[in-house]
Order: C-alpha cells, then sequence, then structure tokens
C-alpha cells in the first residue's frame, strides 16, 4: 500500500501535494452516487482527472458487463461496484471502504512472520483460474470463489485482514508464554485474564476433580441431559453475586448479549433499544436479531440518551444497553446516572459487565457494586446494610462472562426470576445448544468465590495498572486517559499499530495485540495492554523501555505530538487526566500519602505469596472489604434451575 | 389443566360430548379473526355458545382497554389479543398457541418433582400486586414484569415449559448418572455422548495434562492472544478428518451454524437459501439473520428441491442447507442426490453432520463420509484410492460438533482455504467471543484422533442400537423407523410424554427427557432413545421391560394401534421399515448370517475390553477400516490459522 502510493505520487501531482491523512479522509467519506450506491470523494475527484477518468470509464464498461460479481471476480480489484438500492445491506464488521483507485498488487509488501498464521488465499496462479473461468461463465453460475477471494481481498487493501499470533500461555510461568516453538517465550501484555485465574490452583483443582468425576462434556442441552449440579451452583452463585433473583449460562458472554436482546427485543411489542455508541459487537448483533427499533446515543452521553429517551412515547417498552467498562478505550459509563434516567422514562436497563466482573467492587460483582463499595463491603459484618435502591440493586439486567478475569469461558446474565425463566424458555440460542463441560462451570464457580472473598488479586492489578501508565506517561507515550484497568497506547495508523505490535514481539519478546478496524474506528488504532497482578516490577520495567524504543523506531506520535494538533481520543486533552481518575480509590487500594505505589505493590505482594500458601480461604488486607457474604463455604444448593 | 378441563365437562353439554382430541384439534387450529389476527376453531365455536358469548365480550372490552399489553397483564390469561398486522412476529420457540377459551388456573395441577427444577415464577400475590400496578399505570410506562409473566404464562397453558432434569453423569459409571441427591443412580439412555468419549481415558488425561501446562482458559479472542497451537492443531485435524482444505472452531456448532449461515447468506448479493424443513434451529436462526431469501423445502424430498432450484435463475447464488442425521427422527438426508442437484443448478452444499461425526465413516467423518465408505476405509493402505469426487469431497460446506460423540463442547467448519478464511474475516460470532480453553480443544483433538483411529465404539453402538429397536419392536412399542443410531418412540401428546418420562425416571431409574414442541411438531411427541457402547444387555433388557411397563401404566399407543389409524410419521406404515435400512449395513458391522446380534456385541465388547487395557492405539477388528490416515502420530502441524 505505502509502496503503490510513493509510486504514484511520483507521477501524479495531485497525489504529491496531497497529505496521506487527507487522503484517507477523502477515501473513506462517501457520497450517493448517481447509481444509486455511494462513492468516496475520492472517486468524485479520480472522475474529474484527465487520466484516472478514462481508467474509470474502462472499468466502468467491464462492470457493466459483469455487473452481479464481487470486484475481483470481475477484474477490478481496486473499485468497489456501486451498489444498487436492492442489495443488501453487509455486515458491520466488514471493511469495504476502498481506499485508493489506483490498481496495484498488495501481495508483494505483505510479510508474514514466522509466528504468524498464514493467509489462507489461493495462490495467484489459481486465481487467475478462478477468474478465467469466471469470465466464461458469467452469464451463467454464481462464482463462489471469487466471491470469497474477492470478500479478502477487500480485508487486505483495507488492512483490516487479521493474522492471529500463536500464543501459548503456560500456567506455570504466568505471565509468560511460548510462541510456535516450545522454546520461545514472550510476556503477554493484552490478555483478558486479568487476574490470573486460569491457572489459579484452586480453580485448576475443582476442575480436575470435576473431570474425573463428571468427565469431559455435559452430553446434551439443558433441557436433554445436560442439566446438572454444576449449573444449578454456578447460577446460585451468580445471582448472589449481582444481587439478583436468577442468573443464566451461556455458551459465552456474545451468546448471551446476542440471545437475551434478540429475544427481548423481537418479543416486546414495539420495543426501542437505545445503544451507546461504542457497544460491544455482541449487543451490536442482538439489536440488530431482534429487528426493534434501535436508537445509538453518543458514547457515555447523558444529554443525548435523554434527549432520545423523551422523544419516545413513555409506554413503549424501552431497553438502555450500555457496558461498564468499554474495553478498548477503558472508558466507564455513568452507570447511576443512566439508572436514574431509566427510571424517569420507563426504560430497563441492560448492563454489560465483561470487563468489570472479578475486577470491580468488594466482591468482584462489577463497577455496579462498586459504585456502592461500602455498603457491599459490610454485606457479611453483624448488622449489613441494605442493598436495596444500591446502583447494582437498580440495574434490570447485568452480563458477564466467565472467561476474562475469572480465566474460564462461558457468559451469563443475571436478573429477575421471571426475566430470567423467560430467556430460558424462549431464546433459541441457549435452549437448543450443548451446556458448557460440568468441569468449566465447576472451574469458574469456583474462581468467582475465590474472587468474592478477598480483593487481592484486583487491587493488584490496579497498583500495577496505575505503575504502567504512570511509567509511560513520564515518556510522553499517549495513553488514552481512562479510570479503569486498560491501558491504551493511541498510535492511529492501522499498519503502524501492526508494525508496532510485530517489533515488541520480535525485537523484545513482548506480545500486544494491535486493535485495528473494526474493533475500533479507523484512524484510532492502538496497542491495548492490560496488566495483571503477575506483572512484577522487572517486567513492568522491561515493557515500558520496550514501548519506548519502538515508539522511537517508527516515529510514532507521541502524547506532546497529539496535543499540538489539538488531542486526539482524549491525547493531549486538556482536563482529560482529571476527568478520569482511577475508579479504584487511593484508600481502597490502600494507598496513603506517606507510602509510594511501589512500596504498596510490594506489600501486596507479599501478602499475596503468604497467601498463596495458605488455605482455600486466605487472610485478607485489613482496612479492605471482608466480603465472604455467602461465599464462607460452598453450600449444597437447592434443586433448581436457578437460586 | 385435566381437572379444570372435568370441571368444565360436568356443567357445559358441548364439552361433554366432545372428545380430547376433538376440542385439542379444535384449539389449535386458526383462522383469521376479523381483528386482524388469528383465531382458533374453539374460540369461533365458544362465540356461539350462551355461556361463553358474554364471558368473551367481558373479555373483549378488557382488552380494548390495555389492548398494548399482554394477555395476562390484562387480567384475562387464557385469550391472546388479537394480532395487529404492525405486530412484530415472535421468534419461532415460542408456543403461544391458546389450547382453551375457558379461564382457570393450570397451577393447582403443577407437579414439580424433587429432582426436577422448579419454575421461575412470581408467587400469586406478587402476581396480583403486578397486576394491580399495572392497571394503575396502563397509560403510562410499560409493565416489564406483566410482560415477562405472561410470556411464561403462553408456555405453561401450552405445555411446553420446560422443567431440567438434574443429572449428573458419572465417568467412572457410565452410563449411571446421579440426581439432585448424590447417592441415588439412574441410567441415562437420552445423552448425546454417544460414544461414551467425555469419560475416555486418553481424552481425559490430554485435558489433565493441557489444564496443567496452559491453564482453565484461552484468555482471549482468537486475534487478541487467544488463538495457540491447541487451536492450530484441532483445526488442521478437522481439516483432514473431512478431507478439505481449512476448518475453523466455534464457541458450538449453535454459533457455527448461525455465524456461517448469517455471514454468507448476508454477503452473497441476491442470495437465496433453500432449507430442509427438519433443519435445526441454528441455521433457522442463521438463515434468518442473513436477512437472505429463504426456501423450505420438504423434508429429505428431492423433487421439491428440485422444483424450488428450478425456479431460481442459475446465476442467483444459491446455499442448499441440510443436516445428514435428523436428531429428532433419525432421518438421512439423500446427500448424493442433493450434491446432483446443487452442481445442476449452481448451488453449494451446506452440511450439518453435528448427529454424524464420530459415528458414521471409516474414521467417523460423518455419513458423507460412510457413502463412500470402501474408498476412505482403503486410505492408510499401500496404494490409496482417490477421493476427487466422492460425496464427502463434492459437499461444500461441511458442520459438526465437538459436544456429542467427541464428548466435549464446540462446533466447526470445514471448507476451503478461502471460503473458511472469509468467515473468519468476517463473522462477528467468531471474532468478537473468547475461544474454546486449550484443554478443551486438546480433548476434542484427542477424541477425534481417537475415533479415526478404530470404529469399535461406534460399531458397538449400532449394534446396541439394532437391539435396542427389535426388542421394542417385538413389544409392539412405536418406533420411528429410521435408518440411524437414534431410538424415537412416538407418544403424540405432550403431557403424555413427560409422564411417561417422569414414570421412567421415578419408577424404574431410567432417565429419558420427553421431547415436546418446539423441538418436535405438536402431535409428535416422543421419547428419544440413544444408545451407547455402553448399554449392555443388562441394561437395555430393563429399558424394554420399563417401557413396556409405562406404556401399560399409561395406555399409549402401540405401533399396531397407529396401523389401525392408518400410520403416522412413518409408524404403522406399510414399507417404512424396508425404506430405513440401517446406513450400516450388516457386512460393515460384522454381521453375518451366521452369527447373531447378541453374539456380535459380545465379540465386540470383549475386543473393547482388550483394547481399553491396550496402548493408545489399539488393535483394530479385521475387515473394517484401518484409517489411520494422518492420525496415526499426533504429528507437529505448521503454524497457521488453519493447514
Amino acid at each position: 500500500m505505502e509502496a503503490m502510493l510513493q509510486q504514484s505520487r511520483a507521477m501524479c501531482p495531485f497525489l504529491k501535494r496531497t497529505a496521506p491523512s487527507t487522503l484517507r479522509t477523502l477515501s473513506t467519506a462517501t457520497r450517493p452516487s448517481t447509481g444509486g450506491g455511494t462513492m468516496s470523494n475520492l472517486q468524485v475527484l479520480a472522475r474529474r482527472c484527465p487520466v484516472m477518468s478514462k481508467a474509470l470509464a474502462v472499468q466502468s464498461a467491464r462492470m457493466s458487463e459483469a455487473k452481479r460479481f464481487t470486484s475481483s471476480a470481475a477484474g477490478v480489484p481496486t473499485m468497489k461496484p456501486f451498489r444498487a438500492p436492492t442489495e443488501k445491506r453487509s455486515l458491520h464488521t466488514t471493511g469495504g471502504h476502498p481506499a485508493s483507485v489506483a490498481p496495484g498488487s498488495y501481495e508483494k509488501n505483505e510479510q508474514v512472520h514466522p509466528n504468524l498464521a498464514r493467509p489462507l488465499r489461493a495462490a495467484p496462479a489459481a486465481e487467475a483460474a478462478i477468474h478465467a473461468k469466471h469470465q466464461a461463465t458469467a452469464t451463467t453460475r454464481f462464482d463462489y470463489n471469487a466471491f470469497y477471494n474477492g470478500e479478502l481481498e477487500k480485508k487486505h487493501k483495507d488492512k483490516s485482514y487479521r493474522y492471529f499470533n500463536n500464543i501459548n500461555r503456560l500456567a506455570q510461568e504466568f505471565p509468560r508464554a511460548h510462541t510456535a516453538s516450545a522454546e520461545e517465550r514472550v510476556t503477554v501484555w493484552c490478555s483478558n485474564d486479568y487476574l490470573g485465574m486460569g491457572r489459579n490452583r484452586q480453580v485448576l483443582e475443582s476442575m480436575h476433580h470435576t473431570l474425573d468425576t463428571y468427565g469431559a462434556g455435559a452430553g446434551g442441552t439443558r433441557n436433554i441431559s445436560g442439566h446438572n449440579q454444576h449449573a444449578v451452583k454456578l447460577e446460585d452463585t451468580l445471582a448472589k453475586l449481582h444481587g439478583k433473583e436468577a442468573s443464566l449460562v451461556f455458551s459465552s458472554c456474545f451468546v448471551a448479549n446476542d440471545a437475551t436482546l434478540a429475544t427481548l427485543g423481537s418479543k416486546m411489542p414495539d420495543c426501542v433499544i437505545l445503544s451507546d455508541s461504542l457497544n460491544h459487537a455482541s449487543m451490536i448483533q442482538g439489536i440488530r436479531h431482534s429487528g426493534a427499533k434501535k436508537m445509538v446515543f453518543k458514547h457515555n452521553d447523558l444529554v443525548d440518551l435523554e434527549a432520545k429517551l423523551a422523544s419516545l412515547p413513555l409506554h413503549v417498552p424501552k431497553i438502555i444497553a450500555f457496558e461498564s467498562v468499554y474495553s478498548m478505550c477503558g472508558s466507564i459509563a455513568p452507570i447511576e446516572k443512566i439508572c436514574d434516567l431509566a427510571e424517569k422514562y420507563g426504560a430497563i436497563t441492560f448492563l454489560d459487565e465483561v470487563h468489570a466482573v472479578g475486577m470491580y467492587g468488594p466482591h468482584g460483582a462489577g463497577v455496579a457494586e462498586h459504585l456502592d463499595y461500602e455498603v457491599y463491603a459490610s454485606q457479611d459484618t453483624a448488622s449489613p446494610k441494605s442493598t436495596k435502591g444500591t446502583v447494582m440493586d437498580r440495574i434490570d439486567i447485568i452480563t458477564g462472562t466467565l472467561g476474562k478475569a475469572y480465566g474460564c469461558v462461558g457468559g451469563y446474565i443475571a436478573a429477575s426470576a421471571n426475566m430470567v425463566d423467560t430467556i430460558r424458555s424462549l431464546a433459541p440460542g441457549f435452549i437448543f445448544t450443548t451446556s458448557l463441560p460440568p468441569a468449566t462451570m465447576a472451574g469458574a464457580d469456583t474462581a468467582i468465590q475465590y474472587q468474592a472473598e478477598q480483593p487481592r488479586d484486583r487491587v493488584l492489578q490496579q497498583l500495577h495498572t496505575r505503575a504502567v501508565k504512570s511509567a509511560l506517561k513520564d515518556l510522553d507515550i499517549p495513553v488514552i486517559p481512562n479510570p479503569s484497568h486498560i491501558v491504551p497506547l493511541l498510535v492511529g495508523d492501522a499498519e503502524v499499530a501492526k508494525r508496532a505490535s510485530d517489533k515488541l514481539l520480535e525485537e523484545h519478546g513482548i506480545y500486544v495485540q494491535a486493535i485495528n478496524y473494526p474493533t475500533v474506528p479507523r484512524g484510532e488504532e492502538r496497542l491495548r495492554i492490560t496488566p495483571t497482578p503477575g506483572h512484577t516490577k522487572e517486567l513492568r520495567d522491561h515493557l515500558v523501555q520496550a514501548v519506548q524504543a519502538v515508539w522511537n523506531d517508527l516515529g510514532i506520535k507521541r502524547a506532546s505530538d497529539w496535543e499540538k494538533l489539538g488531542g486526539f481520543v482524549g491525547v493531549g486533552v486538556a482536563g482529560a487526566e482529571d476527568a478520569n481518575q482511577p475508579i479504584w480509590e487511593d484508600a481502597q487500594l490502600g494507598l496513603t500519602p506517606a507510602e509510594p505505589l511501589e512500596g504498596a505493590i510490594s506489600r501486596e505482594l507479599e501478602a499475596g505469596v503468604q497467601a498463596s500458601q495458605a488455605t482455600f480461604v486466605p487472610p485478607m488486607k485489613t482496612g479492605i472489604a471482608q466480603g465472604t457474604r455467602a461465599y464462607s463455604t460452598i453450600a449444597s444448593t437447592p434443586v433448581g434451575v436457578v437460586a
């Protein structure tokens, strides 16, 4: 892409004097075309160019010959055919925005690192054969191969094609992993096993035991031989964790979000779903599948949300769907104020706590619990405070995962008994699928109870997060400000982000995946770092040095560069830091003005070592929630779907 | 329900002289109503009744007051409100067909067995409060609670509400399980762990080892730290198993089917999906989510399929979506002839082998492999036959599960490299979800390779299936004829099927789940028995005696009764048996005219005992595929997404 652009620039006076960022904007901004579809502004300009206009005319003639086929099949790989009004909309995850009108081979610049998955593409000769075959049968059969190749070509062209890194996280060497080679070690800095629960001794013991007793799989759907004591117990634990009447476990939280929103949205008459603009793909998919009316409100924008709520009749059912921690930028929703709006306008709240469960709150129930820290921290005392009216109590539906901070796999919803029973009874994605394995459910249950009993891991995770953010900021590295455990470094270019990630891996033995479109918007590409309790000072220092070196090597913009440009996604924006104070407060972390951060970390680490040598219920840090709540013993649960 | 009906009958001359079956027909058959929706024929009759017409008038007045609310919210729980044409269609899994016009409390007859999950319903007092509250705010906010209760009430009323049985399958006592009580034993006769691979020693060893080395969970999506050697290896194994270039693993085959069909159908311009009428919910959902045009062809009906294919222009992309083994009736698709039609009309084939992988074919690749048994059985000989043009080779996309015959959890697709890469690159349900745990992928890989190496388990499963079917038929029990490993017993009534299942569990210690609507059509309710290699003669004899007793106790129709009625779903239909000869032929099972079935079973069992004491690659039965193919060693796989 870069090479092609340079070549074109040498010849074209327009390209020569136009900045790459302007070209990007021109190529992604679209306008309606006369053909009924859309065309980019770059295409509009190209039509006025004496050279390109002829090329476009030739191409247009070819396209009309083969108008039913994809662009690559028609031999014009760089120009997207105009979309006829009757054509279907593509899924939102596809690239498909042509960034150039000049033809060129993207393949010659494609380099596949030995550790990377190789792309799955037909050899050029095979492709040529496909194209030739297609030309011969253009008026007969659909060319499926050409369709697949065309879709892949789009992904390559807009740099959204993904190469998977082969990373094998080692339980005994957490947070280290080996690559495709069993000998080569890297440090993983982007896993969502935020607390290292995937290698927790109690979790693994519980899984080993359950595997031996109950086998590898559940053997059926929940209705046909796949319902068991592990499901009952896990759903009981989850309901208690969130202070709800019931919960329901799914294959994943993708499925939980998709199935729940699709079911509610399709069954409630005239339902409207109000969705935060940065919501996860699973919610976007669930809303689309529901067929319900969708209103997207600006990210965390209460004014916009209220305006949209107020525009709807009071009697219409409304679901406000949002997340507590937005995983790619680390922002946190104004949960309590959203509850206020929901009550005012007769809506229910659907809160995705996927990146927060295990991580926030005295029992790890998430940000909603954390917002009433003292209330929940005192739940096990002689005179527990009422949780009625707390933020967590006011949320109608909480969804979470067992696959991130809890270290296993699976997802769930927690809500009122009749709401959960409705989803249990109606959602095909729950009903017609094999249950999670007993060992997975047992392991997750142990992880939740472990984290509910003591907050040491998440406190240490927060301390490490603070240390990493602070060290990177000191070096003018552009950390996107946020109040959570996510450390996003702004890069702002897909190719550079990937190169930075590759350099970290190849030259420094550090694995941080580049996050590109469609996971984040174009232009906001980033590296997303997730510290864990296992990222000790030595590893953190290594990371900071490596990031500094890569930033230097690739000449990536510093925070001060972004500031000079007026700031971007919070980087270099005046006041952004102050507005993003950590949600885990100093006192909750045991930080005092007298004790520096690294001192607190050393103290926590020492307590952790002691605890790992202790029993299942380890001693807890004084002054922080003693929250054992309902978890002090693994009580036998009553027979039932959920408690 | 029964008690209510008896009470009504005592008073009503119409009910007194009308047979229950007639009432059922009247209440489920619907006709368009003047309100724009539908009403049952029983409702039409009720309007002519001097008593009921008044009740209906009162009800109608109430409904118009609260027309935006669900029936239960409006206090008229037994009458479905007329559907306005603008209202959304409900998901297909919902009941919602009112079976009676007479109001009554179904709760008093509801009995919950101690082993059953208790229903999740608000207490009557709470419901009354909800209704009262609703009446007061009818013109203001939507009553979410009433909505949930209304949906649940519909499920209770049409008897499609599900009670889950707490069944804990014991690895060391396969196929036995304990109930909610750890002491109480039952024999499981309806699990989809068809071969007992969930307790296979090699599978469990592989999982234990992987758990200790790589931890409980994957820790991320495939793109962000969740791609590893286990995924690479498993996808390589699956691609080889099905003779395809590539494969892709998903959280489940529900997700695999949903995501693949939704992506293809939405991305291919003007795509039409032709779907067998008995297709699984996951395919139905994927097709709906694709937004593509759907044409449902009659189950396994080539004439209907061809007519629909011929009605479409040749150049339009078409996907024929179907299953090899239909799990609820055991029928098998005419796969080869469907391939012929696909080629003739320029369609691609999407074959769900979920209930067939591990179970059919010399390597367990499914029915498609089984149809060229000799070709694939000779794959490891010195001069292997070409697989080009075999049925499996001709299928474009095969989907399968790791959660049934392979004993674990998860699903996959196998197809050409660029097709798989397209789904890998575009499907949100694959991209944005946590990978399966390393131990799950390792266990599944071991299970697949184990089954690919020797067919003993599936041969024994087939022999046990034949023995069970034969013994039940001898007792005039209505076994729905089919050529597969499923043993469906026709009951024909939801309540009776549930009572039969409860009696088997409570009185005989046998767990066979009743299969009711929406999993099977109303009127075709059944018990679905799935023998395994572990169901030895003693257990089989016990089952047959117990079924005989329950059929006697409940007066369930025998095969001869159905025959007198002209036959139903193959039971009592002349020639149905001959048309449904087992797909595993006598010779493939080692059966000869000289050796009776039980003799062959004893021989297989003995070989199995020997094998279980042998090494990882046990000796195989002479004369049956020596198919080690690519599986004789667990070879290190190249770095890459898929092979």
